[in-house]
């Protein structure tokens, strides 16, 4: 993590000591008791034209994934959705792109049942969407990123990787290789959040985290809330197959640091294991053992052999990065 | 309303029948059958450099206001805040202003018992701020827009014109004033929103808004939610103070379409009206009863004569409103 970074400024300026039995900032999701015997989660996520999508992204797409990445917070929290608001800033009123953007938005909502229950729009330079959901999950069966232990296994969900390779293709950081991007460029435009795999892991499951920002620190940020250190078995990191043939150190850093995967990266005692592979198959997710938590503090990346792979990019972060690297 | 005006756009792409008990897009809040007997309201602003704030903004100000906007569609509604979330845009990192900005965002929020539950912060060109509330109000106790009856006199609390005022003053629409400015300035800066007032107000009152975008407009979101028409009398209209003095077309805009006020505009039987002053006076926040619901739709104003006034400028919708308007 670093100086000026966004999870920086967060904690410095943003983070009070959360009020009785709530959980504030700092998780996926806060969590505020309700009456019922269950816990509201709630997540907020901004995105700037520019920085978190492309001008030219196509706005049905756009609309699935704002609503994606959240629901992704849900879904790393166990909870199920309630509702979620939309507050939207357009340089200028153009219906095509509207009509588009809030088909995604709502197809995504009504499969997910999280219906929109709020909204803002407004005229500003840039296209800018800020949208908060709402969930609940059973008391103290939430996910928190405070909650693993020494001993847990490290699971992932899904495949990593594809979504930074679409991106980087994209971005003609990569040689054209049109067959590839078809291939990838799904799991960065629809991500689909892993929303009942997360339910039924609620209770199951010790902390858990969606990969936004790279496994490496993401996975990072469990480890620092739970006071432990992790290992990551880099052979077992379950790679999407477009990734086959690539430069290794490209593939590692796909792996480790590609952000936008929005697949969930949990932990469980040993007792779970096959528990856990079943309900995989049941819900038709794949999920794999990828490591395990340690005593001590950080995360080493081990090869096959078991030694320590030397890792350079760990992630993704909006303000630490130079300006407009999406641009 | 416009076409294109923001209202518009919310209706056209965005609105959906809300699901079974719940209350969607369209009031001050959303609202969720919570198991408690209670219902969680919901509501999401979005505020831009440029368009609702000026960029020198002084930044506390800046932080307590655009908290309370939001505060203030939970007064509307008659919840009792629970806790809140912040999503903002940054061209840069700036110390001194987060400082001043989080600082002024924290008093009010712990004023009004809504801490700060979850934030996301990014860099994109321009300030961009989208907060969202969270509430709770027993249920079948909301001041919803589409409550109000035929018969109810209409009120409004504190005073109005002094935001609106003190814009134009800002702006240099008006001739400089130095001594008017410090009266008004601080009911744009800082709007303090009436969160006691609607909580009492809540199964007691029919309906409520709060005075955002000007009265005439607010009070006409009623009439149209609720089917009827209304008669606001002007000469009854609590004007700040300030207005004192005023050319009388700019004395009546800023108090018919004067945006900025944060007062609640409420419905009642005439019945209450006694208890109604009475809870005025002992939470210390004036109260007038300014006009009656009729049968028919619209709203007419009319003079101490009981003549209806012709009325030019009927609010401010960010999107029918040529761009650029407190640039």
């Amino acid at each position: 993590m670093q100086a000026d970074g966004e999870f920086d400024l967060i904690a410095r300026y943003f983070k009070r000591p959360a009020p009785d039995r709530m959980l504030g900032v700092g998780d996926d999701c806060a969590l505020m008791p309700l009456s019922s015997g269950c816990e509201l989660a709630v997540s907020t996520d901004m995105l700037v034209e520019g920085r978190h999508f492309l001008p030219d992204a196509d706005p049905a797409s756009l609309g699935h994934k704002a609503l994606a990445v959240n629901l992704s917070d849900l879904a790393a929290m166990g909870a199920r959705p309630l509702a979620c608001t939309l507050a939207l800033s357009l340089p200028a009123v153009d219906h095509a792109w509207l009509a588009a953007f809030s088909e995604g938005f709502h197809a995504l909502a009504r499969e997910s049942h999280c219906p929109l229950v709020g909204g803002d729009t407004t005229r500003g330079d840039a296209v800018v969407l800020s949208i908060t959901v709402l969930g609940e999950v059973r008391r103290s069966h939430a996910l928190r990123r405070d909650a693993a232990r020494v001993g847990d296994d490290v699971w992932v969900s899904g495949t990593l990787g594809a979504a930074d390779l679409a991106l980087r293709l994209l971005l003609g950081r990569l040689p054209p290789d049109p067959e590839r991007l078809r291939a990838v460029r799904p799991a960065l435009d629809r991500p689909m959040p892993r929303l009942k795999l997360g339910r039924y892991l609620a209770g199951v499951a010790h902390a858990a985290i969606d990969v936004s920002d790279g496994l490496l620190q993401d996975f990072g940020h469990i480890l620092q809330a739970s006071h432990c250190g992790g290992e990551l078995w880099l052979d077992a990191l379950p790679a999407h197959p477009a990734l086959a043939g690539l430069d290794e150190t490209l593939r590692r850093e796909a792996l480790l640091a590609g952000g936008d995967a929005y697949e969930l990266c949990f932990t469980a005692r040993p007792l779970w294991r096959e528990q856990i592979e079943v309900l995989g198959r049941q819900l038709n997710v794949p999920v794999t053992r990828v490591g395990r938590l340690v005593r001590g503090e950080g995360v080493r990346v081990l090869d096959g052999a078991g030694q320590a792979v030397p890792v350079a990019r760990r992630g993704f972060d909006h303000f630490a990065e130079p300006c407009g690297d999406l641009a």
